[in-house]
């Protein structure tokens, strides 16, 4: 028997608790968490980005989905743990699990900062038709980590207005008008990307989302940032003071909740069950969206100059790169990984580069049809000269952030290969040159990308494309591109111009190869006539797609032209930015069909 | 003074009532009403289709939306009430002058009968807030209606199986299982097309929706159907005998679900306030949608094959009206009255004629360009031989019910006129020939019938297509082509199989002329792969699209493709019953582009 679990069922006994839940999230529900947080990997071995533990004293199991069956199955080899595959028949989900086996009278518990309101609120109600009771205030995995990893607390930097477009205290006069509209007095804000955006600062404590650490609590005279000190630097303070923003320590919030006055504003997708609970007794609690996620998601025009501006210096890194790599491949010995590292280098050395927005796909032959496959040192492969190589990857810059897709064409491909790389571009052209009313949503426009794939009983499953945060996290909620309505992943807002979103339509053929293109769209007006005001989207993505995988007969007339008009701009763009063979080989890679 | 309106207010007095509203529904929420239920008009004189009336001591106000303002300007002169014209800026909604008029210890009335469950939340939230009283149990306006017609109680009737593929035992076990999935012991109708649909019976209470006034409330049981004696002749008696099913007065459902026990099933959005209230007491009460909505709208597969039927049908009876009116236009002398009484008595001579599903739009020239235009003997315009002429119509049969417009070029057409009508050709043929996965629904797919109108900044303010009932209300939900979420409006539901919905985009310009352009879809199963069941739309209306007014270099090659395959399928249903000069004109009506 596993010494981990043994000990911690000795701890759960002590504290007389039944039943315990280790999920994966943070206490701010980040996309990606730090490795103080990574209790659940802790406790089972289990290392994949998403999956729940639960442990009572007979048994031990974890959730987790289709992507990671096979890699949990190996992790959890002597754990103690049993695996509970999500969506697979005959497998219960986390709440029946509990809803069956919670007894009158035991104790359900978990670490109350861990989980959502939205997920703590099933709990209660589970726990209160069961007759049990809820314990969210020990975090019970912390108590027998003994080598953890302390709390990252990287030094905050600001984001100066040439780059925000907007000052702090107009932020936050913005988000004042916002409460007063919906009757609050106070607003508690523990989403990292909010906060961040707020205060026009950025930090380094999460891998890929340049962000703090903290808390914020706003009133409406006071701005209180929950923060460790270590992450304060001298001109951060001074910036503070300015700002007239008093800091306290991170953990404070939990205190400082229960003396605020009047109705509390909250948003019950962003904030975690214990400070709910600590807030949810009072009378005036108003739940609704943070208003700082639309206005962020709406970039002023300096930051849409400023992304502009981004995507040329990814756009000039990523074609070099491209040149590179198709004089490279078939003559030197090339894998995923270190093709990944090349262009990773290329990035980073970019002067106002933040590093990168996420970890490079870059997935050659059967590989670039795992969709979140990233090469690994034991997974990497050669790549030869023939195939497909499908790289999706972006960068921070000072600028804003970047997400591009392309599949390139390492040497000779199929008639299957062109054909569906064909569909694919059909798709993402149809989709970036779509024109519309204000008032239309992602839900209207996702067929555009799938037609030319249901068209032939085809699909891929996953979204059509996500929001995408400046110098935030590169996935940012509410618009993006899906069909199927899913309310609570709130990510087919109406579109608003200054919205940006990725277009990334891809096809996945299991056991042969990948195809996803992907560029960045920003909202912008169209013309306004009787009828409102029309919206269209500009393409911000600076990259050759590879004509060598295109087969022209399969596109229309419009989406040549809309081709054609692409790659004009990519080369007047990127052209003297190229040395002389570069530019040469940009003209053919860049010509009109 | 008007003499109405002081008899009316002197009744509030005595029956201390400060504020009463008089709205346009009848018990049922039916979207046609009886001539008894005319409450509004009789009070107000305004006769439009919607519009809601409040009185007070003070004031007497209608309500209603763009279409009526002229009309009700003119009706309401004498009537002592004033005109507020909804959606116009400063005007009140009618729940804010009731929230801004309404006076503490004020006593707020209306017949709970004619408004619904939602509405009748809203006003006692807006009561209890203002902490005045609802009196929802008096028909004031009844009161004073000297005259008024009585209740319809036309002899209600058997749909056969053979018409309706399924008995109405098979239909009351389904909702029986359904009440059981959502816990409730009872289930309480109101809406008569559920009612119709459940028991296979139809009636001639409604114009143009032939249902009979009526409840039903099912238990696990007994099925209690609430109607008027006169309505039910010995055949239907004993029908509803051998099925179990026990008859009660009409009235007597008020006193009944008092007496339900156990957790009572209803949909608020389809029940009428009065007896909400008298349920809403209870503990156990079970707000979901009705379970027939889904299970009428999903027409099983004896109903599509009728659908098919009366589509032929009804095509035989309309191509032959087409070619009179090409072969006389400009002949003989033609109104838009004269051509809609034509076609109207040719629809009613079919052998299984139940009369017609709507009254018939036939609009020439400028009077087209008017959305909800009827002709009546004060606006009939003679028809010319040029132009367009739009007529929308359909009609009722045993076999199922039809619905179709086709724009007809009366002569020689400018070229304007033949690029909108393409366009709108356009944006018909895209929708009719989407293929899509399973779980897609109207907001997905109604882009592909506007994006010809937005790619030039045109659109058209009406939605692209409503679902269609078996012979019921020709406007059914929950399927439908809508682009803005509404979610109260229940019209955009997941696609199913069996689901048959109009495809009519038009266009409106305002002294000018307009088109539409409709045909009935009926949602079919494509193949099936491993993505998922796709599915398509089977066209049912089987009349030419007049091709005198298409300009074919517009059209795509896909979008001529399916338009020559529509005029073939056409050509070979309709031709048989063709006399010799109707089928050589019907030849060069369908020939290919």
């Amino acid at each position: 028997m596993n010494e981990k679990l043994t000990a911690f069922r000795r701890l759960m006994k002590e504290r007389g608790v039944d039943m315990y839940i280790v999920p994966t999230d943070d206490f701010h529900l980040s996309e990606y968490t730090g490795d103080y947080f990574k209790c659940r990997a802790f406790l089972t071995g289990f290392r994949g980005s998403a999956g729940t533990a639960l442990v009572t004293q007979e048994e031990a199991l974890l959730w987790t989905d289709g992507r990671y069956f096979l890699a949990a199955e190996e992790e959890l080899r002597g754990s103690g743990f049993s695996l509970m595959k999500m969506g697979v028949e005959g497998v219960p989900t986390l709440s029946e699990y509990v809803q069956a086996h919670l007894k009158e009278g035991g104790v359900l518990g978990y670490d109350g900062r861990t989980v959502s309101a939205q997920a703590g609120k099933q709990f209660l109600r589970i726990a209160e038709e069961q007759g049990a009771r809820i314990a969210d205030g020990w975090d019970l995995v912390g108590e027998i980590w003994t080598d953890r990893p302390p709390l990252s607390h990287e030094a905050a930097w600001i984001l100066g207005t040439e780059y925000a477009g907007e000052d702090s205290a107009s932020k936050i006069k913005r988000v004042r008008d916002a409460m007063k509209a919906l009757g609050a007095k106070a607003h508690v804000l523990t989403s990292l990307t909010d906060i961040s955006w707020l205060l026009n600062l950025r930090g380094g404590d999460i891998l890929y989302c340049p962000v703090i650490l903290s808390y914020l609590i706003l009133t409406e005279s006071r701005c209180v940032f929950y923060v460790q000190s270590e992450s304060l630097t001298e001109e951060i303070r001074s910036y503070l003071e300015q700002l007239g923003v008093e800091t306290q320590p991170y953990e404070a919030v939990y205190e400082d909740v229960s003396m605020l006055e009047g109705p509390v504003l909250l948003d019950p997708s962003c904030i975690n069950a214990r400070l709910y609970t600590l807030l949810s007794g009072r009378t005036g609690l108003v739940e609704a969206k943070n208003p700082t996620i639309l206005m962020k998601a709406v970039k002023n025009e300096v930051e849409a100059e400023n992304f502009r501006a981004a995507h040329l210096k990814d756009g000039i890194v990523l074609t070099k790169w491209l040149y590179w790599f198709k004089h490279t491949v078939g003559k030197e010995a090339l894998t995923e990984l270190s093709c990944a590292r090349k262009l990773d280098a290329m990035r980073r050395a970019v002067d106002t580069s933040k590093g990168l927005s996420f970890e490079t796909i870059a997935g050659y032959g059967p590989n670039g049809a795992i969709v979140h496959y990233e090469p690994t040192e034991e997974s990497d492969t050669p790549v030869e000269a023939k195939g497909f190589l499908l790289v999706d990857s972006g960068g921070h810059y000072l600028e804003g952030t970047t997400d591009v897709t392309r599949t390139i064409a390492c040497g000779p491909l199929s008639e299957k290969e062109k054909e569906y790389f064909t569909l694919v571009l059909k798709g993402h052209i149809d989709l970036a040159s779509a024109k519309f009313l204000e008032g239309a949503r992602g839900m209207n426009l996702d067929y555009l990308a799938r037609a030319p794939f249901w068209e032939r009983g085809l699909d891929y499953r996953h979204g059509t494309g996500h929001g995408v945060g400046y110098l935030l996290s590169v996935h940012e909620s509410p618009n993006g591109f899906r069909w199927k309505v899913v309310p609570e992943r709130n990510d087919s807002a109406e579109f608003l111009p200054g919205m940006i979103q990725s277009d990334e339509p891809g096809i996945y053929l299991a056991g042969e190869f990948g195809v996803r293109t992907e560029s960045l769209l920003l909202t912008v007006e169209a013309e306004k006539t009787e009828f409102g005001q029309f919206l269209a989207f500009e393409n911000l993505t600076l990259c050759p797609i590879d004509l060598d995988a295109v087969i022209p007969e399969m596109l229309t007339k419009e989406e040549k032209a809309y081709l054609n008009r692409y790659h004009e701009t990519v080369y007047q763009k990127l052209c003297p930015f190229m040395n002389e063979e570069e530019a040469a080989w940009l003209k053919e890679a860049t010509r009109a069909l």
